[in-house]
């Protein structure tokens, strides 16, 4: 997408030829600032302290760690160093898993002479292949906004934006490009379709900062709103559908997101509102028979205990709003049941969140 | 309640026998500090700018602003003006009204001359009703705790405390004292329970940091969380009951509260988990049918886009985690349909969440 007139992806190859550069995202929306990473510890530690994050992005970076790795040592023992430290990141996106098996899938078994080429053009060509899903979830998911919008009475009914509520970052930040929830929203804009986004806040990461620092850029009209809003928004009739990003499907249609998704999905099963689930087919563990064995990260206190932005003198400042010595428990994410989850809305198109509908979309996984 | 080992109220009448002093909520959890109101003017300010609040401590503001009002001007234009200044603070609370209904019932067609000494009477027996409803109101809920504890196996289940969710500050803060979801917990850990309170932090405004700051006064063992969090704690079985306060019922038993308690409403119901709601008799507006018709107050968007909270150094400051100019939208208050509250529990008792149930504790209003 464009920040400042000019195209980026969230990650690239640096112009060494060897190095990779992302989008530092810790800075994001204050500064937009990139990072080198020039080892494999440097890409593990990007994804860990969450300078790049978003199922997508993650298992990107992770395919050019084991770059990053080739290219330093190609060796069995450097390559087996490289997935299990970068396996280890991150607990819940299971992308990460999905593109560490695909970089030893194409590096086991050759020459160690070749595995740093083949790694690089592998980890580029995963970062392809997610730009390309990502637009195809952005085609299947803005039939389901335009089909919102119509029964709402199109562009008859003046002045009636389609309003749209998502959760967390699931944009373009979140991904290599276009973004899998917001890809629908950029599209529907780009053809003139009127929407109105409500940007949850989702604390404790604010990541809701960064969906309106994207919104903001391409011009999409937005509010932010704390977490707590989105159930009174629905009972007013304020919101027409939801549409999220997921970390991991499991075989079922149960859905792992950043937590709150779950609260989000009951109000809109108890208002009669649609709510969909966006995501590139790795994304889906067909190894889990439920969302209960999703594996919850829980993260430092201090992401509840503490917020950083921003001052008025354009500073950046941290401050606790709590009683000095206050505990917080702060798992990353929780699980929707399927059961609450309108549609999965995929690269090859949209189908129930059921073991049955993920099948008729990847018949081979049969 | 005890501060620093002293017992205070969050409101009483100051040493020059005049003035009302107040405890400044706006700088807790940070620092400990009252305020004195000299003039009807500066009890409205304080209701408006929340350095008080909860819906309890709103009304015994208010009826110590008619007071204020009275000492400076006995007039019935001065009443009037009192009435309708102090009335419209703040829309959602109805023990506002409540209480300016009761002090308007004793000065009306008395004596000009009369009228102060019968208003600072007036004002300091709904102080001292208040502290004996919500007192009661924490024995009718003790009850309800000690038959979760006993469910859990009670002393026998070692090392098991009941956990308890609470959403917003319904503590001695929000009262003149003891609180009225907070009263029940405050109680169960005075005679031995062992608990463990989930704090929602309460966006935008965080009065989980009040609560925060009243439990820890207390010793009672808590954790904050994210409002994002209570779904996935409920689904974990990390959670025994819920329990909340509400600035105004509805004659249906419909509940208003702070934003986002509907969310931790339907996820108590899809987990089987009992939802509570305390309150006093003033709390519910009998001349509303339904919660449909709950005025719900608009804030500024800043308390969305601004967090004020204590610097590593000590100080204060307030940060946007947003881009500049980020739009936010930010309703107080959100409304629980009966059909999601367990139960209400209020000085005369426990009663389902339904004009009946209502009915049954207050059958003078039949």
């Amino acid at each position: 997408m464009k920040v400042d007139g000019r195209l980026t992806r969230t990650i690239w190859l640096a112009a060494d030829g060897r190095s990779v550069e992302v989008i530092d995202q810790t800075r994001l929306p204050h500064a937009f600032t990139t990072l080198r990473l020039a080892f494999m510890e440097e890409a593990a530690h990007a994804i860990r302290s969450m300078q790049v994050r978003g199922a997508p992005l993650i298992g990107a970076t992770a395919a050019y760690g084991v770059a990053l790795a080739m290219a330093a040592d190609p060796s069995d023992s450097a390559l087996d160093r490289a997935v299990a430290v970068l396996g280890e990141t991150r607990p819940t996106a299971v992308n990460l898993h999905w593109a560490l098996a695909e970089m030893q899938a194409v590096l086991r078994n050759r020459p160690q002479a070749e595995r740093a080429d083949l790694a690089y053009a592998k980890a580029a060509a995963i970062c392809d292949e997610d730009v390309v899903t990502n637009r195809a979830i952005g085609g299947h998911g803005l039939a389901l906004f335009r089909e919102a919008y119509e029964a709402k009475g199109g562009p008859k009914a003046q002045g009636r934006p389609l309003r749209v509520l998502t959760h967390c970052n699931a944009g373009w930040l979140a991904c290599v490009d276009w973004g899998t929830a917001l890809a629908p929203i950029y599209l529907a804009h780009d053809e003139g379709m009127p929407l109105e986004v409500w940007v949850d806040e989702t604390r404790p990461r604010t990541q809701g900062a960064l969906t309106a620092w994207e919104l903001k850029s391409h011009g999409v009209p937005h509010k932010v709103i704390v977490d707590n809003a989105g159930g009174l928004l629905m009972r007013q009739g304020q919101v027409d559908l939801c549409i999220v990003g997921t970390d991991r499907v499991a075989a079922n249609g149960d859905v792992a997101n950043k937590i709150g998704t779950y609260l989000k999905a009951l109000a809109a099963r108890d208002n009669g509102l649609p709510f969909y689930v966006a995501l590139p087919g790795p994304t889906i563990d067909w190894s889990l028979p439920s969302g209960d064995a999703i594996p919850i990260e829980e993260r430092a206190e201090e992401e509840v205990t503490l917020v950083t932005g921003r001052t008025a003198d354009g500073g950046l400042a941290t401050v606790s709003p709590y009683p000095a010595g206050t505990r917080a428990s702060n798992a990353g994410f929780d699980v929707t049941p399927a059961r609450l989850v309108t549609a999965l809305v995929t690269e090859r198109g949209v189908a129930p969140a059921s073991r049955e509908g993920l099948l008729g979309l990847y018949p081979e996984r049969a």
